[in-house]
């Protein structure tokens, strides 16, 4: 079936115009003026802007933690990230140290298989760096698609990786046509104050912020672009939240690296007086946490300036009863917050509505750098000819609320109840289907696609 | 007419496609697969790379200097620019110290319409800024659609407005909607070291380089970074040429600062070892002089950083018989050197081709960043519905050998002479009209048409 | 006459023990334990602090402004840097554009010999740098013993030299063992908004603070920075007050070069809340003007990080009905405030007492680098054989209060009106003779006398 | 018994001028012209500098290292120490992992004490720090007069403590009044690049030096000083290198940080050419590697932008047969070159003699800075009333040749074997005795004393 999407304003990280477009077997096959095609269905997008399906290229879903696992699966993660016009999102599978990458990417694509309703890739998390990870490098690059590899400047013992592995792994990353992306934060200073905290006595979720402070991150970040600039190896820095961490990007301009940023929105929102709260504190705890008014500033500064590349979200969400696992010990709270379906409506609102961002920078940072540096471009990520008809009409104007009450994520609350936005996702498109309309999902469950990925070079 | 482009690989600086483009009213009117219409003419881009024209931001034509004038006039300048892909330029209005704005911009529409074969606007060069000029600004941008105001940190006495000027400027300008760009090189410093040489008997091209070290361009570019965020104007700094100048904008992003930046594609492609040349170099002889290679790595990381938005060329032809005026003296050789036709050809050879940047980045330094920070955009500068249909047809394959013999501008030598060039453009459209083919003109003198441009933000 | 300081605990800017002082003919002439000399006039110091005198690099004495001068004449001035503890200042001559270094020095020798109570040297002013003033540099060096040469980067029309001239009298300095100091604010930029604020109608001292903001400073800072190293020329920066400045002179050590600083001693201690008082914010008015808490924080760590240099004052002080001709008008309120008889015991009780800084380094800054980077040791700044018995004995524990109706500066007001000092001076010598004891001065006008200093290469 | 020196040109970190001292029971009593003692032994100091001893903060003697010992003992070190004008050296006591500092102590008392022939004093290297070690460092510092603990960043498994441990170090010193200092280089890295070299097959001492690429050096440094400034402890680096690693503190200026920096003799006149010489580069196989020209041009200028604080030499020699144990494998190369018999006449003929830093700087660096920032001040360091008197006779126009035959270190090579000297240690007095004269050791094994430290404060 063709469909024919009519009047609207067509954005994409580059284009600005009014058209229409023609949609045949899932893919972008005419934009123009005054297009007919006598068989389509016809959607009016009058009034509306018409922008390409949303990328957020940091999710954890169904991610075993602790015993349980975080709250949204492949099927309502993917499904609410349909609702907020976000259509295709990357995952992280994550190896268990002393196991291979493939045991970890079978147990993932188990899970995800048949139930994701958006489309979908994975990060393979290489927490367990040695000769036998080495040699699947290039089988995940040139067979699985999969071409970026986490990395855990934190959580030792668990998924943590030396500078030893960090080297090795990033020069080994280069060779195949890979990115070494990175939790940039100092795990040995973190473990420390939490350490000193807890036996303090400190227990409550104000002290995980304090067990993070911005030296954490800023000196991960900047040991990190060493470790890139060394190698060579295209480099990534996930949720960067603040000044001094993106200092350490702009630092490493002068000595003519690139290195790709993203930051969430969260980050650009939500400021540290959130752990003011006693326990309802957990509902932002996550790593790292949030900061304070200067680093928005600085991020959003950071996104004009070329220098943060991609809005995500870290999307993690945890029911109420699972935060409370650390009532009594920080440490012990789930991390992560729920933010997928909100994260394109939250950033038009804040951003484009606000004048902070042009409308040119919002599809950029949301859509198209995702796709491009992640390598799944031209297929994703943009409004054009022969690309996935992954688009979302949009309306500018539409007032609404944020509310657990409403949202479609599976879980009971919200980290921006009551946040009013302006600007609202009304259809979304996803290879050619409509699968969201009037706020209904018309897509079933299993509709989603694992998505192989493009070699990349660190340029775009 | 209509006209129908066949089956070419469509190039934005967003996207990357195989499509059709159907050209209506001088207009794009549709992108599609496998587009026909009954009565179009039919051009065939299979094989070809169909990207936006070209737009130089920073040319001068017929530019009056000594009592001659730059040998390019608006006709032959645009014509050649055509030839080389250059759909549009942005040629320099230069205020008269003690004259007006107006006055100016009467001489040079004088000498501008009628006669230019391809787009142009003009830059409005304020060199006396007091305040009857203030009461100018705001005309200009609102009704000329003037709405950047070039400045000169150099050449006191005819061009150079000080410190308190240039604040006062940047405050008018940023309450109107317009930008400033600057020729940043500290002019004092320059005229001392020119009047050292000369007093010792130095008078070699090679002195002209001498006189304008590295020193000058950073200092006067942090000075001009420093006031634009003072005052919080849009800047711009024009042909930047070194890594000191490049960190000044490095170091202004620490503090939540963009200033744009343009260098010039001599500035990526050549150095000062042409100062080595005896009178010769005389060529060469343009202000800032040509660099070093750590500048030239500078440069072209500085794109890939976003940091480096837009190549132009500071196009300025003199012919050798001009040049020869200081034979005898560094200082009398008319500054500037022929590239308008160039630019594009050989930044596609040296930076696509030799995968230092990407097609897109390509089409975005050299075509829509232009088009986007001078307010022209989204009619100039991309391939979309709606836009003017200048387009070019290039064959990225296609191997030749630049020659003055064989150019198309008004000057007796190439800058590039013998320059082997991977990429060729073979037909150019200019509103929808085959302007060039086959190497020929098809459009007369007087088809460019002057644009009006918008207002502004320091946002893109 | 022979003198005999005993039991005190000398410090000098590196050691600090007890010992015994022999002076003979005025200069120490033995140093150490139980000393004894049967002729000698013996002065206890027990339980005191014997320190060099007090240098004070930057005073106006006499200056002429306006018709009027500055309060304190050569006389009044040293005698109350003595009361202080300040044994020798360094005031500067200023060329008047349109004459030479000759008759400004010849005008100034005329006012402060047979008069000066304390010893003094010269800096020598060029406002105006052509090839007569170049051709005295080495005569000043050589002869007259000037050594330092000021600029003036603010102050067009008057005392300001452009660039031009900058690096022509750098360049004449270096090949003659001197220095070049400037004030360094961009006095276009200030000119611009004075005028403006004037325009307007904003009258009051405040508009004076909000006339010089931290950018002009930093902007000057970073220019004379640049051309220091591009010529070689030793630099100094006079009352350096802000971390914008000092960032500029951090950053320069990357390239390997070295700038010497002074700040005063108000810009340690008072902030810009002074300019909040209506017109008695005049007692304040300065150029630079007192600026934040975050710039205090950056000298006092400059201070111990080696890159401020010197304490000193800037000394101008004017009487209130002086103040007043800028009752209207703050661009008419004469720049300059009276501290020459207040650094010392400030410095030590807002620095030493208060563990900012150690008692070395408060030697170090107040007395030792004065005479080391201005050519002035060992003859003066410490405590040593052969050096002038330039000598303070100190009550480290003595309170008192700094009040207009007990100093000796000729001047109706005190800008420290007020404040509580923890450390008193008690004893001074100068030259080996009792100048200063029991509150009373004991040499007589004209008791100074002319240092000539040696060349300097701006290591120390 | 007394001594009187005579008619010196004396020198210290401040000072310069001509006198005679005399010594008393062991320390400085007297200075002065024409000082008379009757009884006095008297040496004639006419035409030489009179300094204080030099005091060497970093040397390894009789350091176990893979079932042998670095060759020089205590014994043997010192007094070659004593031979090149050094009279006090700081010795590394190396605690075992899994064992206690006090047991490391008794170990190193044990070899040193009744062996050293000069002054010496320990720093403890904490290479286990857990809540035990934790229980020792305030015992360390107020009983045994340890204030200054080292620290590894490198060596895993041996000597490295990891971030964590490194911040729980830095609170606990902090509090008691101690100082940490690093060994800044990233072991991991290091530890990967040595690995892939040896698995290539690359053994030679070249490699060595590739495995340690500058941001090995400059990470470690940067991270270092990012703790030390979370902690706000007083924090020194050792041995730094390379204009990375001090750009990190210069960089740590900008946020009002002050860290002390160490760099060894051989980084300011060696370079890495040494290790083109094949296996005769195990000579010069110590950690960090030399470095490059740039690097010395920054230490040296850091030395004179009083950021490098200290020049050391990491002295720890081995026998020829004992590098030889590297021959097949450059990662088993004993580690360190011969120094301590050095240091000081090589950083006058090259530093003062070369007009690269003034004689008031040589001393500074060499003798009083490391009495200061090691809490030795004023016992140690300079020459002043009350202070040991370690004193050297010093003949600044003497020139000789290093040469393994004459040198009195034990072992068996030179690393400056053939250099040219000018500048000559003649005599040596320690604590008043004549330690060495006319190249001969008068003070027998065991004359060297421990010297207790006091606690510090970052501030000197
Ligand atoms: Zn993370
Ligand atoms: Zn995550
Ligand atoms: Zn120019
Ligand atoms: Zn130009
Ligand atoms: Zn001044
Ligand atoms: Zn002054
Ligand atoms: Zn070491
Ligand atoms: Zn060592």
């Amino acid at each position: 079936m063709q469909l024919l999407i009519k009047n609207g304003r067509i954005i994409t990280a580059t284009d600005d115009y009014y058209g229409d477009i023609i949609v045949s077997a899932g893919q972008v096959t005419a934009i123009g003026r005054k297009l007919s095609v006598p068989s389509a269905k016809v959607i009016d997008a009058e009034g509306l802007l018409v922008m390409p399906g949303g990328i957020d290229p940091h999710v954890h879903l169904d991610m075993p933690f602790m015993g349980t696992f975080s709250s949204d699966t492949h099927e309502t993660g993917t499904r609410a990230a349909l609702h907020g016009g976000t259509t295709t999102v990357i995952d992280f599978v994550l190896q268990q140290q002393g196991h291979s990458l493939r045991e970890a990417l079978d147990e993932w694509n188990e899970r995800a298989y048949g139930t994701a309703v958006g489309d979908y890739s994975f990060h393979m998390a290489v927490t367990d760096f040695n000769a036998n990870t080495k040699a699947e490098i290039r089988t995940m690059i040139e067979q699985e698609g999969i071409t970026s590899f986490k990395t855990f400047m934190a959580y030792k013992g668990a998924l943590m990786i030396d500078d030893r592995q960090m080297t090795g792994l990033m020069q080994e990353v280069k060779q195949h046509g890979g990115m070494v992306t990175v939790h940039a934060t100092n795990g040995d200073v973190i473990d420390y104050l939490v350490a000193k905290h807890l036996a303090e006595g400190k227990t409550t979720p104000l002290y995980h912020y304090l067990s993070q402070p911005e030296v954490t991150e800023a000196e991960a970040a900047a040991r990190f672009t060493d470790l890139a600039n060394y190698t060579g190896c295209p480099g990534y820095i996930v949720h960067l939240t603040c000044e001094g961490a993106l200092n350490a990007v702009r630092n490493a301009t002068r000595r003519n690296q690139k290195v790709f940023v993203e930051t969430c929105i969260q980050y650009l929102l939500l400021d540290a007086s959130k752990y003011d709260k006693g326990f309802e504190s957990a509902k932002w705890v996550m790593s790292p946490p949030l900061r304070e008014a200067k680093d928005q500033e600085t991020l959003w500064a950071g996104i004009n300036q070329n220098l943060v590349n991609i809005v995500a979200t870290d999307h993690c969400p945890f029911m109420w009863q699972q935060k409370l696992m650390g009532e009594h010990d920080f440490s012990k709270i789930p991390n992560g917050h729920p933010a997928i379906e909100n994260r394109m409506e939250l950033l038009f609102s804040e951003g484009v509505n606000k004048n902070r961002i042009s409308l040119n920078k919002f599809v950029e940072v949301a859509c198209t750098n995702p796709a491009k540096i992640f390598g799944m471009f031209p297929r994703k990520g943009t409004i054009a000819i022969g690309s996935d008809a992954d688009i979302i009409l949009f309306d500018p104007n539409e007032k609404h609320t944020i509310a657990a009450a409403t949202h479609h994520m599976n879980v009971d609350y919200s980290a921006y109840e009551g946040w009013e936005v302006t600007g609202k996702v009304k259809t979304v498109l996803l290879r050619g289907e409509i699968a969201i309309d009037k706020g209904e999902c018309l897509v079933p469950r299993g509709y989603g696609q694992f998505i192989k990925r493009n070699k990349v070079n660190g340029k775009i």
